[in-house]
């Protein structure tokens, strides 16, 4: 029995994580009715919040909202406990299950942007390991995340295609196996972490043919479904800054041990290149119900319908060296590594800040590297990485980059 | 301490199995002297033989051939013994190592043919590892192979890049791991194998456009330095039969579930997909050297300078389905696992002389499927397999075959 909790369950990620534990419950092989959802929480989104109290009966639901939470429980009271704020999310990530009683659940992080942190600090406290789709939580304070799960013995399981490929390829080298904490053994027989990136849809452009796309254009991904936030930094290409990021905490290498490559049919998901030259990668179809599935289901692997590589075509796989001239956001996100501390957690309000302004309209596309450097260049503190500091310089960050 | 066995040590994956043990040997950062070489064997190349007994002092020296055996021992027989004829590579399987006494080898059997059978049952027989790169023992022999490993706790390591490939996309998934055999665990979340083949120097040529090719021509592989014999395996696509037949015992999996794909760069090594669609491949640099190593130090990884992929310049890789009309050899290896039985020992065992004549220049090469289709027709017996059936049905094919 595995018990799930799923912060920001009517988003992108959300909502397919929720597809996948239908499919799973409805497997009447050997899972049905094995997966429970203890909770689920989301901003605002009462009409989707309530179809999904309905069908799997979670026994805490959330609005961030407070007048949703009122509506909601106006409608589904009886069904279960209904909360808000981030009071509530935080109790939702600390929900324990029921079968067997006080179990441990996997809290699927799927907020967007730095709201995710906080909750995340409540479920490790409280034992339950993360599906970790929210990748700010890492990148400003990967610091403190990771020896706080290791110290409550919890996993960290990547909801993001590249480092679900790194996290399988790794799934016996690097240590973390069935009945023992990846914690436990370091990667010593790794030698390089290889991100994969599609480019976006601008790859292969340059600054000054980017100079005036629309917001349509660089929501228009060529082979993932995503949500907005998301879908302008693989655009900019600090999706995969905010990734190398990541992976530097996810996995403990050091960052020029993280490469980036293109590979615009995003099949090959991401690689590892161990100490003897040898190359593990791992290919699917570019579905984040896969991620997910993995996530939810590992160490194991369950069969599902959600498509395949199909090698009875002819297909070719192309790769290339990274473009940082033309897109200088995965430039900044290396940059943000070297300087450290909380530069990183800057680097990433300011992006958020800047893309929510190109997303309303208020500035260009190439306006968001420069408000992100602009705003590195005017931090000049450097505290102590603590949850206190991390939410200081985020919230500097935010005034600074609406400048 | 690992102690080795090099059976064909004059031979190409012999000759490149002592070069992985002096770079072992010579790396000084930890496994300096960690690898002892205990025996070596080889046919008849006695010049070759001095040199490895000098730098590598095994303690027993085998020549099949007994001419060699004794011209050998007049030159080195104050540094080891000398040995010869099946006795000799039968004793070379079964030797254990001094560091510490008793301690199992790992036979790297490097034998070219049909002649690797005995000396493989011997070593699994003696609780020595095998690391196998004569994959005639378990095209003829898998049936009986397999089992006797199993019942005598013994490793098989593959040695061939594709099975290497999938012994370690497996490596976690399919249960082996340190301190646990792999035959402990079934690959029950693996859905398919899927073995890479460059195509060989002739790949998208027509029947019609082979029908005069020359031994120089066949002997041409475009990405891998090997053996002759299985230089023109490659060219026929027999090789890759072969290996679908070796991967159906390595891995206990049934033929339909093992596919074979086109890949001409020869840089993904073979690929596993697993019930949920997931796939893992292995990727490396095409040198032999690589797959030894992996199965001379698994479970670790070591460091070595053999050459990398190279992710900072441009490069594609192609996938298409393979041609079984114009490569008849493939389909006949699958038509040989659909009969069972003694057919895969037919089938190799035809291809073994027809290969022989072809390099002889008795036949053409569009004449090695045409023998190997009318031996197996010719073959009407249907016995259970054992060590005598199996060597009777070898030596009636080897006699059909040279009519």
């Amino acid at each position: 029995m595995k018990n799930i909790v799923v912060l920001g369950s009517t988003g992108s990620v959300g909502t397919q994580a929720l597809d996948v534990l239908h499919g799973l419950r409805a497997n009447r092989t050997s899972n049905a009715r094995l997966y429970e959802v203890v909770a689920l929480a989301a901003h605002s989104n009462v009409d989707l919040m309530e179809e999904q109290v309905r069908e799997f009966s979670p026994k805490l639901a959330v609005m961030y909202d407070e007048k949703a939470a009122v509506e909601l429980k106006r409608r589904v009271g009886g069904l279960c406990e209904v909360d808000f704020g981030m009071d509530g999310l935080r109790r939702a990530a600390s929900l324990r299950g029921d079968f067997p009683p006080n179990s441990p659940s996997i809290v699927v992080n799927a907020l967007v942007g730095a709201i995710g942190l906080l909750p995340t600090i409540a479920a490790i406290e409280s034992g339950n390991d993360i599906a970790l789709a929210n990748k700010e939580t890492l990148v400003c304070a990967g610091e403190i995340i990771m020896p706080l799960a290791k110290e409550h013995g919890v996993e960290i399981l990547p909801i993001d295609s590249e480092h679900s490929a790194i996290f399988q390829c790794l799934a016996e080298h690097g240590g973390w196996r069935e009945n023992q904490s990846r914690h436990e053994e370091p990667n010593r027989a790794v030698e390089r972490l290889i991100l994969t990136a599609s480019g976006g849809p601008f790859r292969g452009k340059t600054l000054l043919e980017m100079k005036d796309v629309s917001v349509e254009q660089a929501l228009a991904h060529p082979n993932w479904s995503m949500g907005k936030k998301i879908s302008i930094d693989s655009a900019t290409m600090m999706n995969k800054g905010l990734e190398v990021i990541e992976g530097r905490c996810l996995f403990d290498m050091p960052p020029e041990k993280i490469d980036v490559v293109l590979h615009p049919q995003s099949v090959v998901h991401s690689m590892v290149e161990f100490c003897d030259g040898q190359v593990l990668a791992q290919l699917g179809a570019p579905d984040m119900r896969n991620v997910i599935q993995y996530a939810l289901t590992y160490p194991a692997r369950l069969s599902n319908n959600f498509g395949r590589i199909d090698f009875s075509r002819q297909f070719s796989l192309d790769f290339s060296p990274p473009d940082m001239i033309n897109f200088p956001c995965l430039a900044l996100a290396y940059a943000s590594l070297k300087k450290g501390g909380l530069f990183p957690a800057v680097l990433n309000t300011a992006n958020e800040v800047a893309v929510a302004r190109f997303l309303n309209g208020e500035i260009g596309f190439l306006d968001i590297p420069k408000i992100i450097e602009r705003t590195m260049s005017a931090y000049n503190e450097n505290l102590r990485v603590d949850v206190d500091s991390i939410l200081h310089a985020q919230k500097w960050a935010a005034q600074e980059a609406l400048i």
